[in-house]
């Protein structure tokens, strides 16, 4: 049998935004309870072109698939005015080993996991009236994150800081265009929203923890290797309540690891999202919040299993 | 643009073996020249359904695409009459990190390359007049090899030694079948052959090294693993000439890591495959010259470009 191969445009018509919510939901309650298969990664460089390769596989223990997504990031093709991002997810029976599908999604979903997981963490963290939303970087998932938390709970600004000015009015545009009330913003405005998500590359923090305030919560998801840090330690040592999506993970290459290293909280602060997701959380109206996703690989199996099951049925 | 999928039949169309030898030769030189980048394997296991994934990614330094290859074995599919092994490989462009194919070629490459990689070190290697063959082991690998063996130099006879004496038979009528003289031999017979190739996944020595005659070749394919161990150590110590296709991971994962383990060689006796095979090896008549292969991820990539040009030229 020719195996399947289904395109970006597939993909999305097969795909509802409450199909990735709870299905990366129950992916993260999974890994919180150990219940997912998550080995290290590969990785290839290519100095001369300036790109990388990393490989990813996952598995939600038990379940029909698992997947290896390869995505690769080659820096050098912007002078070419190509994209620099690629990749696909090879769906594979964890019954028989015999590959399904070939998802060409082109990064989509690890663009949906992503910012359905931080929307859902931000969510369910966050006050209950908390409704001021500032999004550090202008980029897709800055994009994201505030698209599917509106899904989630009303936003009433989305303040957009961010290092390019002509992207950062691009984006607020964006948002005004789809009814949202949107605005550029300061670092000092930025870090007195309700609701923080960061969402850059940074290697140096992007929030002053000072200017943080209380009742708050913030959410990075930028920080994905050991060398990136959005969030100030200073932050994490406010925080009455930290969240990790892999503490391993996040020790190694998220703001909490930095934050640990520093000595502003201790290695055992932090809680699963998972764990997070599975009951109302409690927390006082004046504590700070701070939740650090880094990606988990169990959560490209799950979705890429629940998006082909929809694309076969 | 869609992404293309070849599948086997396709692929068998597009290769000669002159082609696979041609391309087999010059990675493995590029390999010992360290001209290679081949990073740790990436591995799943899956206990209930007795499988395994295997994703392995080589790339020969310079070379336009690199390859990330998923190969897996899931062994309780036997019960159910299905293929335990199955596998494609992911051509990728080391320029753009674009994925120019898919190469679902069911393991074909992998096969290809390995019986490629053992017939040029085994021709190499032995003494011009070597004639009489014996395969240990009756699998694809002891076809393959025995095949390939005979595209470069004249066999005289094919000896096949293996556990299944059905699965022998067989063989040998194959061998018989395109006019070579084929038998099944017995392990002392086996060892006293010009020319030995091990192609069996035994954790035990397959071969007595006593019985070794002076002149004679052994080249052992099978050892990938450290739980794995075809060729005796004491075969080892009675070797003028070792040769390995990687060196770290033939002591990691080969028989030459046995030996040397055994105290039977040093770990600096073994010299890479690919210079061998770069000029006429040196070897006196009377002399026992052995090679360990555990296969090396930048042939994957080398074979698969060189497929992908002809499928697509």
């Amino acid at each position: 049998m020719t195996l399947p191969v289904f395109d970006r445009a597939a993909i999305e018509q097969a795909v509802t935004a409450d199909l990735v919510f709870e299905t990366v939901r129950d992916a993260l309650i999974a890994h919180a309870h150990g219940r997912t298969v998550v080995p290290p990664p590969l990785h290839l460089r290519f100095l001369d072109a300036d790109g990388d390769c990393h490989v990813k596989a996952g598995w939600v223990t038990g379940a029909a698939d698992f997947t290896v997504k390869i995505a690769t990031g080659f820096y050098r093709n912007r002078r070419f005015s190509l994209r620099t991002n690629h990749g696909l997810v090879c769906v594979v029976s964890a019954e028989t080993g015999h590959v399904k599908a070939i998802l060409d999604d082109e990064g989509l979903l690890t663009a949906w996991r992503t910012a359905a997981a931080g929307a859902l963490i931000t969510h369910a963290m966050a006050r209950t009236n908390a409704a001021t939303l500032a999004v550090v970087g202008s980029g897709e998932q800055a994009r994201l994150q505030a698209d599917w938390l509106a899904l989630l709970r009303p936003i009433s600004t989305i303040l957009v800081h961010g290092r390019s000015q002509d992207r950062v009015q691009a984006l607020c545009r964006e948002f005004s265009a789809r009814g949202q009330h949107a605005r550029p913003a300061g670092p000092r405005e930025t870090a007195g929203a309700d609701l923080i998500i960061t969402t850059t590359p940074a290697a140096v923090p992007v929030l002053d923890a000072a200017h943080v305030l209380e009742g708050a919560h913030v959410t990075g998801i930028g920080s994905d290797m050991a060398h990136k840090n959005e969030l100030p330690p200073a932050l994490f040592a406010r925080a009455a309540l930290i969240a990790t999506d892999d503490h391993d993970q996040c020790l190694q290459d998220g703001d909490f690891g930095h934050a640990v290293r520093a000595g502003a909280t201790s290695a055992a602060s932090d809680t699963p999202v998972g764990l997070l997701l599975e009951s109302p959380v409690q927390r006082l109206d004046d504590a700070i919040t701070v939740a650090d996703l880094t990606g988990v690989g169990a959560l490209d199996a799950a979705l890429a299993s629940a998006v082909l099951h929809n694309l076969t049925q």
